[in-house]
C-alpha cells in the first residue's frame, strides 16, 4: 500500500448560507488546491461525497459536474454515498486510489446544500435513509432514535440529564470560537437540560441543525509531494476502517454500542498498528449528544458507561487530556450531511498543524482521529493522522 | 499495486420486471458468489452501483442495506454514482480497495429499478444528469443530444441511415440469442430505418429501453483466489480507465468524438500496456445506435469515421474479428442504469471463460474490453480483462 498524504484544506463557513452547491464545493475545493499550491497541477481524480444532491437541490451528475467547472477535465470523477458519511466515504476512496497507484494527486470534496427545500421535505429526504419496513412506516426518526439510546443509556449506566448537557454545552463553547461554525454562541446546562423537548429525553440543545457547506481535500503520493515540495505541511494517513452494522436499530445486539464504529476503529487502529490511548485529538459524529459518549466507547477511548466520566472532568475540552470535536463537532460547527467527514478530516488536520483557530488549538496534537456516522448508526468510517 | 482478478459473476434478467431493487441486487449477488464458491466466505467490503434509488424507488442509503441483507455486517458498505456509468466506477472502487490491498474479498453490485415510476418522472430523474442551464432548460433531452451527434456524423462522415440502422439490427440479432436480455427478438433495417421518429434522424429502434436489473462480481486479490483455490475461473483485470468531459455538449470541441471516451481507453490500455487492436470482443455503451460507432472510434479501434465499415463487413458480429456487444448492448440486454457497467464485465468474463450462451460465444477470445458511459458522453469508465 502507497503512502498517502492530505495536504491541502479547505473549507466554507457552515450555517443557512445563500450559495448554491456548486459555489459551496468549488469555494472549499479553490481554498484546499491555494493551501496545497496545487491550482496550477493538473490533478487525476475528483471524488465527491454528498448524500442526496439530487433531492436537496435538484441537480444531479454532480461529480462530473464539478470536475468540469473546476477546471478538472479529462480527470476522472466519482460520487461517493454512504448517507451522512458520504464525506468520509468519498475520502476513503481518493485515499485508495493513491494508495493502490491509481492516481498521485486527488481533489476530495464533500458538500450538502440542505436549505433549498423546506424542513418537512428535508426530513422525507433524510429519512430514506432509515429502515422502512422496521422504522419509518412506524413514524420513527433519527431523532427518535437517538432518544432511544439515551434512554437506554441513561438507565444502564445512571447518566443523567444534566450530564448529557454538558456534551452540547462543550460543543457550543468550542463553536463559539470556530468563525466557520454554523452556531458560535455559547449555550448553559440550564438552557439545554430546560430545552424544548424534541424526542424526550432530547430537547432541541441536543440535535445538530440541518446545514450548507462544503470542505475539500487534496490527497497525494509521497511522489506527488516530494515534487510539490509541500512536505513540511502535509499530514499522513495512518490508518482508515469502515464498518457497517444492521440496518434497522432493532437489530443489532445493543442499543448502546455502535458495532460499525467497532469494526471500522478495529481496521483503522490496525492499519496504523496504533492504540486508541495514542489518540491526542478526535472529531466525532455527535450529531445527538449521546452519540459522542457511545461512540467514544466504541472507538476505544474509555469502557462502556465510562465517557460521561471524562466530560464531567474536562478531559474531552480543548485543555484537557483528550480532546473530542474542538471545532464544536457536528452540533455547533453544523452537519451539511455529505460535507460533514471531510470537514472533520480538515479540521485535525490544521490540529496537527498547529493551525487551528485561537482557543481551539489542541496543543501540539501528534495523532488525531475521524469518525463519521452514516445511517442510524450503520456505516461508519474512521481515520487516523499524524505528521508526515 | 496488487493484481486483481474477478472470480464470479451473477445477472438477473433485464427489463421490466415484478422485484424490488433489492430483490434484484440480491438474485444477481448470490448468483456471483455461488459462481465463486464465496457464499460461506467473510467479504471485506460491499460496492454498489446506482445511478438514483432514492428517486426511482423511494430508498435510500442502498449499500447498508444491502451488506445487510446479503449477511455481510460488519464489512464496510459503499456506494458509487456517476449516472449510467455507476456500475462500472463502483467496479473501479472494488478494484482500487483490493489493489491498494484494503481488501481480499469484494462484492461489486450494480442495480437499477427504473419502472416503478412513470415515464415522464423517469425522463425527469434521468434529464438531472444533464446540465440545467445549457441544455435542459432549452428542452434538450438525452435523445436529442445523441440525435444532434448522428446528424452531424452524418454530414461529416456521409454515414447514411439504413447504415446507421445495421447497428441496432446486430443488437436485437445477438440479443434474440441472450436468455437475459430485455429483448429477444430480430429485427430488420427497414423496421429500424421506417420507425417512428424520436429525434429526427433517431427511430424508437436507435434508442435503448429503460430497464430493471441487475449485476454482480465478486472481486479478490491473489491471495483470496489462491485460498479459495478458484484461479480456473478467475479473470484478470489488466486496466482500468477513467475520463471526464465537459458536462455541456456545446462546450466540448467535437460533437462526433468523446474525449471522456479518449482518456479512459487511454489510461486502460496504458495501465494494461496494450493496444486497442490486441483486443478480442467488446461491450460498449450503445444507449444510441451512434454511440457504438463514435466510441468505437474513440477507443481506438478504427480512426475517425471507419465505424461504420467494420459494422457493414461484418467485423462486429459475433462470428468477426471484433465482436462488438456480443450480449445485445444497452439496446438490447437492456439498459438498468446503475447495473449496465457491472452487466458488461459479467458478460465479457463469460466470454472470457467460453461460458457465453449458445450463438453468443465468440471463439477462444483472450482479451476483452468494457466501456461504459454516464452523463450524456461525460463520465466513462473503460476496463480491460484477460484470462488469470
Amino acid at each position: 500500500m502507497k503512502p498517502v498524504y492530505v495536504a491541502g484544506v479547505g473549507m466554507t463557513p457552515f450555517g443557512v448560507l445563500e450559495e448554491s452547491i456548486l459555489e459551496l464545493a468549488e469555494t472549499a475545493a479553490y481554498e484546499a488546491m491555494a493551501d496545497s499550491g496545487t491550482i496550477e497541477h493538473k490533478f487525476d481524480r475528483v471524488v465527491v461525497g454528498s448524500q442526496n444532491p439530487d433531492e436537496f437541490t435538484g441537480m444531479g451528475h454532480l461529480s462530473t459536474l464539478l470536475a468540469d467547472r473546476l477546471g478538472m477535465v479529462p480527470a476522472g470523477a466519482t460520487r461517493v454515498e454512504t448517507g451522512p458519511s458520504s464525506g468520509s466515504s468519498a475520502f476513503e476512496v481518493a485515499y485508495a486510489f493513491v494508495a493502490a497507484g491509481l492516481a498521485d494527486l486527488v481533489l476530495a470534496i464533500g458538500v450538502e446544500k440542505m436549505s433549498s427545500v423546506d424542513r418537512g421535505t428535508a426530513s422525507r429526504i433524510l429519512a430514506k435513509m432509515m429502515s422502512l419496513e422496521n422504522e419509518t412506516r412506524y413514524g420513527a426518526t433519527p431523532t427518535a432514535l437517538a432518544a432511544m439510546v439515551t434512554r437506554r443509556y441513561m438507565h444502564d449506566f445512571g447518566l443523567t440529564r444534566d450530564e448529557l448537557s454538558l456534551v452540547p454545552v462543550k460543543a457550543h463553547r468550542n463553536g463559539a470560537k470556530n468563525p466557520l461554525a454554523h452556531f458560535q454562541k455559547e449555550i448553559s446546562v440550564e438552557t439545554v437540560s430546560n430545552g424544548r423537548i424534541v424526542s424526550d429525553p432530547l430537547t432541541l440543545y441536543d440535535c445538530c441543525p440541518t446545514s450548507d457547506g462544503a470542505a475539500a481535500l487534496v490527497v497525494m503520493s509521497k511522489t506527488k509531494m516530494r515534487e510539490l515540495g509541500c512536505s513540511d505541511r502535509a499530514i499522513k494517513v495512518l490508518g482508515v476502517g469502515h464498518g457497517t452494522d444492521y440496518h434497522a436499530v432493532q437489530h443489532r445486539l445493543s442499543l448502546t454500542s455502535f458495532g460499525a464504529t467497532v469494526e471500522a476503529a478495529r481496521n483503522a487502529f490496525g492499519m496504523a498498528n496504533l492504540h486508541p490511548s495514542a489518540i491526542d485529538v478526535a472529531e466525532i459524529h455527535d450529531a445527538f449528544s449521546i452519540l459522542e459518549l457511545v461512540n467514544m466507547e466504541d472507538i476505544g477511548f474509555v469502557d462502556s458507561g465510562k465517557a460521561i466520566g471524562l466530560v464531567r472532568d474536562g478531559s474531552t475540552q480543548v485543555e484537557g487530556n483528550l480532546p473530542i470535536n474542538p471545532s464544536g463537532g457536528l452540533k455547533a460547527r453544523g452537519h451539511p450531511t455529505g460535507a460533514t467527514g471531510i470537514a472533520q478530516i480538515r479540521d485535525v488536520v490544521l490540529q496537527l498543524r498547529n493551525e487551528s483557530p485561537k482557543g481551539l488549538q489542541v496543543e501540539s496534537p501528534e495523532l488525531a482521529l475521524t469518525h463519521n456516522i452514516g445511517g442510524f448508526g450503520n456505516n461508519m468510517v474512521v481515520a487516523i493522522f499524524g505528521a508526515a
